[in-house]
């Protein structure tokens, strides 16, 4: 058996629209799937560590709407809202994301789940902003420290499946 | 008060992911939005001439769900889908685009209208691809015939609002 890359890989390219992540997990595709999907679940692993997800919702549907609302340590709330394109499956799953405090700049996001064998499945990711200019926004957010916190707490979740 | 544009004007950057289009209407601004809108005045003009719109559905919500179903003269059926994003406004209206013929390759639109005073309005446009080589691909598709020709019924059917 190969070893689990547990590092989210996180691609940047210079003037693309897009960021693209892949990490893989122990976990067979199907409880991925519903780690990802079932908002309850989704609400105990996602975004970095010191913020605490007071709301989630998610509607696993074509048309369905999802919110996300986060607390910082000192009381601030941060939210979050999309729609689901298409009823998502293990290898394909798309939805818009906003954050609220900027509005009208919305990314669309894809999700794909590769069954890498034994058990172990690779998540891949993609998210096209409305310019390259909102990517680097985002890129330079510090993103990358709520991915890879949220997936250390995902690997957690995922063994008490 | 100064000529209009009937012309549309599509912006198509090299290694962009995204096409912009401007067109200005002889209409204000609440016209253009309710024929932008109701999807019963839709049907009447989205696209080029010789497809025949023969389903139009449209929620104009967030969460809400559209489609399109058009025929061609060899009684071809070309389905397209998405979802709204954000409760529509003149100011900011945005949603997600797929052609059932490529699934999975999805774009997100969004339209903004501009009073342009003495009762005219620009409409702005802009779609955001997944990649270069879809947007590349819509680009190439004689999109810019389906525009011009849907936009020409569009300014036959706002002068009987």
């Amino acid at each position: 058996m190969s070893t689990l890359n547990r590092e989210t890989t996180i691609g940047v390219e210079p003037n693309s629209y897009e960021i693209t992540t892949a990490r893989d997990f122990d976990a067979p595709v199907d409880k991925v799937f519903r780690a990802l999907h079932d908002p309850e679940l989704v609400a105990k692993w996602i975004g970095p560590k010191y913020l605490e997800n007071v709301e989630c919702t998610l509607e696993a549907r074509h048309g369905g709407t999802w919110t996300l609302v986060q607390r910082d340590p000192d009381g601030n709330e941060h939210g979050f809202r999309g729609v689901v394109h298409g009823d998502p499956t293990p290898e394909l799953s798309q939805r818009t994301f906003e954050w609220l405090g900027m509005p009208g700049h919305v990314s669309f996001e894809t999700l794909r789940l590769e069954d890498l064998g034994d058990g172990r499945t690779r998540v891949h990711g993609s998210s096209v902003f409305m310019s390259v200019a909102d990517r680097d926004g985002m890129a330079a957010s510090g993103m990358d420290v709520g991915i890879n916190e949220g997936y250390e707490r995902l690997d957690d979740l995922l063994a008490t499946l």
